[in-house]
This record gives structure tokens, C-alpha cells and sequence, in this order.
């Protein structure tokens, strides 16, 4: 419902919106049948092939399960019920869901679509990388005056802030490469006590778990490993590693429309946006909006540890259920982001003469810092003063190198 | 696109969807025509009817608005440009939205879904109000033992827990009372120079721009104001005010969860949610959904305040956009939220029984500061110990009586 | 422990200190005390005045109470202990805190510490108003450029800015207006048992509590109220309304900042900042420090959203103890927030002649809304572009009146 | 200040008090001048010792450097003068702080306190991880029942709730290992042009640079980098590791709150806290104080990355100065919420007999599922129903095992 209110929202495509998401319930249904028939506990018939389960739902069921969801409190109860409804009687009816707990079902979900929204978030990071690694090299020696705490303070390169910011996106980069996207499978009170008792006395434990859970998970293109309905770390590191990228590219952001104010000019996004009044206009809108997600990003991340640390007894009341539209909608806003800062970079308007300009008419204030070290060095000032940008944009560019060769 | 990820989120129905936003956005185009023309600032072929201008528009063209928002970074710009293909030729086309500016048309709109948001919430807390005034009388003399930090403490009774829920009600309805909905009219810069120069060199500013502002408001059932582009409290105050409301429906909602835990047993839903497993279960599904939003809502609140604090110029870059769908979300799911608190106490449960033997299984725990009082006094201990309880369960009646009067 | 890493701490004197509170909690015993007496509930004997009660404190408690303070998880205890065992034999050892609970004295000296720190909060809002009325009136005719999105856009004047500024301190002003300061008086589970038992069988209960409320509540300058012990309005309002003063001066904040960018130059501050090593910067410090304040006030506002929505039995554990610093944090923040919006506006330094020569420079850019205005309207572009900025600043000073008026 | 409103803040010691962070900053300068000199940029004799540089200052100097922190912006300007000023004529003033800027200092000194902070923490996890192993191996076998969403389910081990605590706490070690601490030195916009000047025409920059960074690292025990002035990943990675562990913490302290209310005494806290006025309560305050951290840390970790996304220029104006007080009240928080949680874990007392009656007594309700999974697989029910608990167990206590070997 938020591409009105996000512009841009169009850009995350079918990223975990419902409809991937009662998609993704389906594939661990499916998923768990193979683990199940594969670990010896079911029959063979009770195995479910992913898109003949598919193929039992219409577009109309998503408005359903969504409405029929409130009376259990989550999705997974109304959609088991249907679907057992539409396979008839037979083993796949019967295995259906035998040995999952709706936390199973919702949480592996959350983990299929953060997954394939990561994915394109990593995606959006490389290409940025690319831009960057060229941008810095390109602009290695245009000169440009450093500001801070918003004034005029002495030279830089625009290669040098090229940097820093292929360091934001390196460093979030780095924390995406960190995730993991563990399975969840543990029935009803986290013991898979279920499928032990599914499998029978004379079962080995140790074996069949280990077994429904790799399958599962293969299956999913998750990560196996034992039950964590409590302990939600996985969620919140996906939180703020989403936010570490919002915060780098916030960063790339707040540079542009401060650069491309009317009166400084050294930067100015390719297609500026218009006004519905002013046609003059050329509004940095693509910084807007990534700003926007930058802002709008942690308090969505926060919501993520309040609910993790909300964590009570073996399902948690309320904190649990504030994680899926709240992982939802920072991803899918990360994602946005992520794919609007590729567009601004990619297409980004630097104005070097405009650059030089700025940073002669600065005059000695930009140099004062300059002549006292000279003066206390004993010796004439340098005739540049760009330290070593040189040596710091080599630095990322080489974290780019080895990053690019990593990722491919 | 919140549904599935947000268990009751259809309670809201087509409160401040995309749809009920667009629609706004062509009533605040439609008002302002009507403005205009009786201003006498445009001929009277201008003036727009509100019906005819939503037959311009389909179904399919919400999502085109919605993807064309992001050239511009707001949904008015494709809107206007929409609305003038299709108005074609004539004085309606040539003056719709002269002398607004995208603000304007957004800001209005936002504020008119707020209203209906509102209203909705105002109408849950009344109906909260009459069903606890109800519960406080009928249990002033349900004695349960009152709990502080988890542990049993002293005797109270349910009539004084049901009055602290009221006052928590009654509180955020009287918050709920102080909002005001203002219209934004300004113009690019906030000047309304464009209306001004529309009406023409020998026009009276003060009553054309007063006209125009109380025409449009009028129109749109907002309060007429001169233009806020870069003051946001009144945003900031909807915003506050939902979660005040989350918080009193949290409060009950951790009560009726803490007091249906099964080992205490003194509350239960009505309707009790049902398990994918496991049949006999009976969860408190109503109030896990409530605490879910009274956890979600302040940081949401807070992204609020922060696009508010981020105000910079004439228009905000980044913080703007932040407001529009953390507004909706946040009195979207405060909707919900209301909606199922009244649920939730129009079936509860009480389990007076329980809570006099859970009182009278305490034993000398909960009589031991009686003891000592009556000793320090130098009498015997009386036979209760429910203190005034009567009179402010009785303060609490009377203002919600004062409150019914007011606003029934 | 906040000041050489929140630089202007100290601008808040003794506001909200360890010590200020803990002098609070020793006014609540005493005020306590005063109304048992009056409410001839205690004998003579028992009234403490408060600084009788002072006198027997000495700065070093102030260390032991903090550190004794974890092992029943709040300040009273040990402060109670220490007072019983320093008063003797007697009545008011005996009569000290009878009829309390520490949730009593603590959150009645919260208030009245936050009612202290709402006063010099206030006390600032009204030298703002005052000198942005100033500021109004004189730069009514200085004419700038509008920015939006960070881009010229068309004319407007400094003095409709500060009447913008101006409207954020109005409105924060007016919340705070709104906000009370209750007692908290209600004893262990909020029935104020036992005070009742200490005023034995034959007691008017309603008398015995009014007396007691009204009495203590008189003595510390509180609002006399029934319990409030698990709804928690009072405090999230209290942060809200803090809030709401941060945004308002930090769009005052960003404002200055940015023009007063190098290239822009049409604000500085009058005594800017200097740097640790170029001796020619004139930073914007006073805007630095008051907008991290504005930054860093919401997710603190929001904790104590979060803090009440985790409301439960009759005294919510961790909840309540998350409010005590946070407020005073937040609070103490504002007032140095405040003082230093006052410094920063009374001594801005307005550069009107950069003003008019960048909107000069715009050239074109900044009039073409209005030819198209008038080509429409078919009139020649009148000589200004103002629109009704003279009226809106009117209507800001109009409000400003009023409050002066009422405050003054 | 935060002693007598956050209890148990002593815990902390002098972990990033004021006076932690002023001698912080003493150091950098002193591992600065040594770096000066090996780097052969400085003469000899403008190498300080730490500990002569400290002996310049007194406990006086504090409050002063404090108060003069404000009209710079940040307490290193004030700091440089004194030190300057006693240290008289000579090259060690000439020398002190050449080449560093003001953000060098405070960051670098934010990171040598943040270590100190983290290493407290880490040692907290460490022991909590000992102790429970030993509690998960002790529990293997004590049944208890699970509870979801606040109703008891199915069965399951005390020792696998153990190892749940032990998760969290494992992946909060896992996490803190990671992060890094930078140091800090680029001087005034960055480039580190001042020092690369101070070496003169004819030093190897590359060389001179690598040298001084090194040097002044390892005397810090820092990490030697490129600047980072505005890309604040370290910082955000520190905060979001403290509230991980603040999350794991907050797990623990929930279930021991829940799971000693009066009515389910299955835990309670070895030494509970009292009551200023019912000497029979024994309530979970180390948990009630452990949920309170968990509740404040969130928004403060939010906090941290609304400043990394403020970031702008060559230093972020507000942004930077949000970041000081925020991170030191986090990680104090957290070094004083895991020295809390050692405690309660290392005196929790586990009722396996209570915990054996409450399943018990659940009778049909907690066998339910059992019975349903027995009749699928076609067999009798097994005697128990405890799933693979042991093997889930095993998981933790290996890797718990692995963490030990390594940090051990």
C-alpha cells in the first residue's frame, strides 16, 4: 500500500511484498514435506512439489488469508487450513504442515524474502562500488574546498570525498556479507518434539532432525541450524546491517544537496526533479528521497531489537509479531534506496570548474591553517595542501579491488 | 500492502489507503477551484465539482501516479498533470492548481485522511469509554490481589484496575480532542504570491488570501491557518497523540495477557485465538496484536518528531517525505489497535472466583503492610484493606461521564 | 555525569541534578508528613519540615544512597532507611513515609523536578517570542530568496522566516501551557490503604485521602489527583511537549546553518566558534549544539512512549524505571537547548545586503512563477513578488501578542 | 550524574566517566607526540610522556574544560589551551596537537573509552556463557512446560531454556568480536595536510603518514585506518553490539520476571529486593533493572545512526556532536546491565519441583499435540515428549565450548 506514500517504492519490484511473502509460506510447506519424506518420518505421497501447492492458490486467496490471519494472530493457520482444504483427502493433506508450529512457517518466510531482499541490496552495493572506484579515480586530482560544520575550511579532492563515500558503502557492503539466513524449525515449544514423535520410538533422534532440517533448508536456500524462536539476533542483525547501507547512503545524499544548493553548484543530479509550479526548477529529488529512507531507517531498526529484547518464554507475545511488516518495510525502503543511489551516482553532474572556483575564492582562509604549519615546520608552504588524499583514496580503492574480486 | 504482515489490519478498511489519499489530493484540487472562483481570483468556469474530477480518474491510474511520484519526489505532480490531459482544452485546465504548490496539495490531503483517522479512533476510545465505565462498576467489589514488579503485593480490586485502563482511555481521548487539522494553502514559497498576483495588482491581499484560505478549508472540513510548510507540530501532535492511545490500549493488553497466563487464570478473551498445532490452546490473541502496535508505535512517533526537527528553508529535503506514509502507518494501525481493544473488552473475560482465591491463597503476604499500619496506629486491623479504591474508581466515572456528556 | 561530552550542560544549573532529586524525594517526605498531621491521621509530632529533614543529609549520602539504591531497585529505600535511622526515637521516625510506596516519592519528585525544568523551558520559549517578534517586524521588508528541496526558488522575506520560527516557538509554548504535574500518592497497589487503616475504622475515608492529597500536593506545588501509578500520560506528555520545543528550535538551528554556509552568507551567529586549528573559522556552534539536541530528543521521547505502552499490574517492572533518567536527560537537554536558542537569537547577525544580492543573482530563475501568474491572470507581472507575506507575518505576531499578554 | 536515577550505575566504575574520557583525550595528544617524533616530523623534545602530561592537569580542570567546551563546540579546544599554556615555552606546546583537528581527539578518545567499555562487557558475556553451560548441563533433564504467547504448550527442559539464554549470549559475543576501534587522524578536513606540510616538501608522504598513524595507534590501542571523519560505521557497529547484548540480556530477565511471579515460581532471584513498605516482597529487581536497559537501549542505538545519517561535509554539524554522550550512556548501560545479569544468573534460583508440578498439573492440555502426532505416525505415544531438547542443548554447549577455547 505504499507506493503512493514512497515514491519509488516501484523500484523493489515483488520483494517481499504479500504476495512474495504467501509465496515463501508455501515454499517451506513444500520444503518441509520433502524433509519429512526424506528423513524416513513420512511416506513417500506426503511429499508436496512446490508449485503444485502453488498451483492450489488464486490471487483472491492473499485477501483471505490476510483477513482470516487476525483470528490466530499470524497467517500460517488460515493458509494451512485452506490449503489442506484444496489437496482433499491423501497423505499430502494429512502430512501438511505435521511437526511445524506457525513460527516455523512465518519466520522461515521472513528469512526467504530478507534474503532475496539482501540479495538485491548486495547487488545495488556493488554497482556503487564500480561508480565510486571510477569516480575517485577520475576526480583523484580535482580540487575542491573541505567544509566543516558547514564552513569553508581548506582543500580536499573530490576523489577524496568520492572515497569516503565508497568507504560508507564498503563498510555496509562488509556487514551484508556478515548475514546469515538460518531456518527455523522447531514445532510448538522449540523441541521438535512433533516430528520426534511422528518418527517413533525406534527413530535416532539426533539423525532425523538433522536430517528434516538440512533438507529444509537446502530446500529454502537457507541456512540449517537449531530452533531460535526466542532468541531473534538474526532478524535484528539484518535490521542493522539495512541500516548501516541507509546511513552510507544518506551520507552520498546529504553531500549532493548540500553541493548542489543554488549558490554552491558543484554537484547536481542528472535528471533533477521538477516542480509542479516552478519549470526553472531542478531539484535534487533523487538525494530526497534516499535522505528520506535515511531517516526513516533506524527507528524501524529499533523496532526490531525492542521487539528482540521483548522476548518472553517460548513464543513471544506482541514482540514477535511486530517484526514482519516492520523487517518488511525497512528492507523493501532499502532496497529503494539502494537502487535510487545507483541512479544518482550513475548519472551524477560534477561541476569541477565550479569546484575551482569555489575553492579559489576562499582565499587565505582556506591557507591559514597552512602557513602556521609551515611556520612552525620552519620552511616555505607547499604550493598544494591536499595531504595525503592521494594515499586515503588509495586505500578504499584497494578494499574495492579486493571487495570486487570477492563478490565477483 | 500491510495485510498479511499485519494481522486486523482490514479493521482500518479504506482508512487513508492509497486510494483514500488520492482522492483527498483531488478534493484539495477541487476546493481550492471553488476557492478561487469565489475570491474572485478565477472565472467562474474554473470552479471544479469534486465528483466531476474524480470521473476523470480509474482505478489503473493510482498505480501510474504512484510511479510517475518519483521524478518529481511527490504523487501531485503526475496528479495535476493527469487531471489536465483529461480536463483538455478550457478555464478548468488552465486554472487547476494555479497558486498551489505540491506542498500544499499533499499537506492538505494528509491532514483530511489524519481527520478521518482520527475520527475513527475517537469513536473506538468513546465506545472504551462506556464499556470500562461498565466493567469499573460492576467489579468494585471484585477483590484481586494487586501486583507490583510481578510479585503479589496487597488486596485491590477489579473495578480500581478497570478505572486505571479508563483513565488511560480517557487521557488519550482528551488528547485526541486538542488536535487540530489545518489546511496548508502557500504556494511555492510559502508566500502565496501566486494567488496574490492572480488577483491582480488592485486586488486586498489580506482578503483574497483569507477568502481563498477559508473557502478551501471550509470545503475540506480542515481549519483555515496561513501556511505551516516548515512548522510541523500539527503533524507531530497527530502523531503524539496515537501513541498515547497505543500506550493506554498496551497497558490494557499487558494486563489482560499478564492476568490469562494460565497458572493465574483471571481474565480470558472471549475469543481466544487457536493454535496450528495445537487444539486446546487459547491464546490472548487480541491483546498480543494490540501490544504488537503499542511497541511498533513511538518509534514511528519519533520518526515523526525527527522529519519535524529536520526542518530546513522553505521545504525540507528528506524530512518531508519521511511524514507522509509514517503518518498513515502509524494511524492506520492505530485504527486497528482501537478497534481491537474494543474487541477485546466488549468479550473479556472476568474471572472474579479466580481472582479471590489467587488473593486468598496469598495468605499473610498481601495483609503484612496492614499489620504493621494497624500497629503504628494502634488499633486492630479492619477487615478490608481496599483503601479508597471506591473513590477513585468513582473520579475515573465521573469523568468519563463528563467526557460521554461531552462528546456523545 | 553529561557535561564535558554535552557541551553547554551547564547552561541547566542544578535542574534535574542527582542532587536536585534527591532534595525532591526529601521535599516529598516532608509534604507527606505535613498531611498525615492535617489530616489528623498522624499526631503533631510527626510534621517535618523540610528543612529540618535536609539539615540531616549531608552531600556524601547523596553517593550512598545512589549505590544503595540497586538492591531494592529505586533510590527510597536506602533514602528512607537513612532518614528513620538519623531522626531517632520519635514520631516522625515512627510517622516518616507511612502510608507511601516508593513509586509515591519518586514519581512526585520527578515532577517536581520536571515542573522545574518546564519552567525555565518556558521561561526561554518567552524571551524567543520576544526577540522573533523583534526580528519579525524589523526584516519585514528585507527581502531573500525561498529555497525548497535546497533550491532557489522564489522571493519571500527574512521577516516571514522569523514569523516561521517564531509560529514553531508559539506552538511550542502553547504545549507546554497544557501540561500538569500531579502527586503521585497511592501507596503499595494504588488503593492508598494504608493510610486509610492509619486513620482507623471510623475515618471518612474520601475526607482522610482528599485531605492528604490536597495538603501534599500544596506543599511540593503538584496537582492533586487520585493514583496514577500504571498510566503514565503525565510523563509521556511531559516528553512529548519537550520535544516539540527541540524541533521548533532546530528548525531555527538548521535555518542558520544553512545560510549561513560560506557561499550563502546571509546569517552568522555573533559569536561563532572557533576551531582548534584554523584560526579564521567562524563556526555556527550555538546552531551545532542545539541541533544535536534536537536530533537526539525524539528516540528519548519515544523510550518514554515505550515505558508507559509496557504498562502492567500496579507497578510495571523495568518500565518505570527506564522514565527516571530519561526524562531528567531529556528535560536538562532542553533547557540547555533553549538557553542557547535564546544566545543564538539574540545575538544572530542578519546580513541583509547578502540576502538582497542573492536573490538578485537568481536573476530570472526566482521570477518566472510569477509571469506565468500573470501571463494567466493577463496582466503584467506586478513590481514584487511577496504574495501575502506582510499578513502571515501579522497573524504570527497577533499569536505572540496574545501569549505575551497571557504569560507576561 | 546518572548514579542516584539509573541504580546500579556504580557497577560501572570508571568505565567512560568524564574523567575516563579527559584523560582519553590526554592520551591521543601524548600518542600523538610520540607518533610526531618516530614519524620524524617533530624534534625530540616534543615527545610527551603520558604521565607528565597528566600530572598537568587536576580534578579542578574538569569542570572547567567542561563549561569552556561550549563556545567551540567540543571540549579539545579548551583542553589544548590549558595543556598549552602549562606546558610553557618549548617545542612539547609548539608541537602539542600539530596536525590533529578537534574531531581527531574526541574520536579517537570516544574508542579508547568505548574498548575499555566493550572489554567489560565481553568479560561479563564470558562469564555468563560458564555459567550457563554448567546451568544447561545441570537442567538437561528438568521438565518444565513451554509456554506460548503467554499459555503453557508442551513440554520441555529447563536446560533448553538454558541454552536459549546461552544463544543469546553466544551471538552477542560473536558480535562484539568483530567490531573494531579505529583510531582517528586526519586533521581539519581529512587529507592529514598538516602533517604531511609539517614534514616538508621532501617527505616521503606515503611513509611519514603509515608512521605516524601506526605509531599513534598502537600507543592507543587502537587500529590504525585512513580517516573517517564522516562515515560512522565503528561507532554504529559498537552501538548496535551493545544492544545486542542488551537484547540477550533482556531475554533472560523477561522469563525470570515471568517465570517468578507469584503464581508459577518456577525462578526466583537469589537475593531479591525489598519493599520500603512490605517486608514479605521479594521482587526480581536485578531483572526488573536488566529489562529497564533493554527497554533505553534501542532509541539510543537509533540515535547513534540518525547521526551517521546526518553525516555531510568534512564533519557533520550536530550529527558528530549527537554521538558522545549517546554512545558513553549506552555502553555504561550495558557494562552495568551484564555485570547485572552475571549476578542473577550466577544467584538464580531454579524451583525444578515447582516447574514439575506446573507441567503436572497442565495435564491433558500440554499432551495434546502428542497424542495428534502418535495417531498420525500410527503408534502408541512415547513416554515423553521432549523432543530433541538434548540435541539442541549439545548445539549451544559446543559452541559455547568453541567461544571459551578462544577467549579463554
Amino acid at each position: 500500500m505504499s507506493g503512493l506514500l514512497w515514491p519509488g517504492d516501484h523500484r523493489a519490484g515483488d520483494i517481499f511484498t504479500d504476495a512474495a511473502f504467501l509465496d515463501a509460506m508455501v515454499r517451506v510447506e513444500a520444503a518441509w514435506s520433502v524433509a519429512l519424506v526424506a528423513a524416513g518420518v513420512a511416506p513417500a505421497g506426503a511429499e508436496l512439489d512446490v508449485d503444485a501447492l502453488r498451483s492450489l492458490l488464486t490471487d483472491a486467496d492473499l485477501e483471505s488469508v490476510a483477513v482470516e490471519a487476525e483470528s490466530g494472530g499470524n497467517p500460517v493457520i488460515p493458509l494451512v487450513r485452506l490449503l489442506r482444504s484444496r489437496l482433499g483427502a491423501g497423505p499430502a493433506a494429512t502430512w501438511l504442515h505435521r511437526g511445524l508450529t506457525s513460527q516455523d512457517v512465518v519466520d522461515s518466510a521472513l528469512m526467504c524474502c530478507a534474503a532475496d531482499a539482501v540479495a538485491a541490496i548486495s547487488s545495488a552495493l556493488d554497482s556503487q562500488v564500480t561508480i565510486l572506484t571510477r569516480c575517485a579515480v577520475e576526480h583523484r586530482r580535482s580540487p575542491m574546498v573541505a567544509r566543516t560544520l558547514t564552513q569553508q575550511a581548506v582543500p580536499t579532492t573530490f576523489g577524496l570525498k568520492s572515497a569516503l563515500w565508497l568507504r560508507g558503502v564498503l563498510d555496509a557492503r562488509e556487514r551484508l556479507e556478515l548475514l546469515r539466513f538460518p531456518v527455523q524449525l522447531g514445532g510448538a515449544g522449540g523441541t521438535s518434539a512433533a516430528v520426534v514423535e511422528l518418527a517413533g520410538a525406534d527413530a535416532d533422534i539426533a539423525a532425523v532432525v538433522a536430517e528434516c532440517t538440512t533438507v529444509a533448508a537446502r530446500e529454502l536456500g537457507l541456512e540449517p541450524t537449531t530452533p531460535w524462536h526466542s532468541v531473534r539476533s538474526a532478524l535484528t542483525r539484518i535490521g542493522d546491517a539495512a541500516v548501516e547501507c541507509t546511513d552510507a547512503w544518506g551520507h552520498v545524499a546529504n553531500d549532493v544537496m548540500a553541493l548542489s544548493r543554488t549558490e554552491i553548484g558543484e554537484l547536481s543530479e542528472g535528471a533533477g526533479g521538477g516542480s509542479s509550479t516552478m519549470p526553472h526548477k531542478s531539484n535534487p529529488v533523487l538525494s530526497v528521497l534516499i535522505r528520506r529512507a535515511a531517516i526513516a531507517g533506524p527507528p524501524l531498526a529499533s523496532a526490531l531489537h525492542l521487539a528482540a529484547a521483548d522476548a518472553v518464554d517460548e513464543r513471544t507475545p506482541g514482540g514477535w509479531h511486530v517484526e514482519w511488516d516492520t523487517l518488511r518495510t525497512l528492507l523493501r525502503r532499502a532496497v529503494v534506496a539502494g537502487d535510487q543511489t545507483t541512479s544518482l551516482l550513475d548519472d551524477l553532474r560534477v561541476h569541477t570548474e565550479r569546484m575551482a572556483e569555489n575553492l579559489a575564492s576562499a582565499g587565505a582562509a582556506v591557507t591559514s591553517e597552512q602557513s602556521t604549519m609551515a611556520e612552525i615546520a620552519g620552511h616555505r608552504a607547499a604550493s598544494e595542501y591536499f595531504g595525503a588524499a592521494d594515499q586515503f583514496i588509495d586505500a578504499q580503492l584497494e578494499r574495492a579491488h579486493a571487495t570486487t574480486q570477492k563478490n565477483g
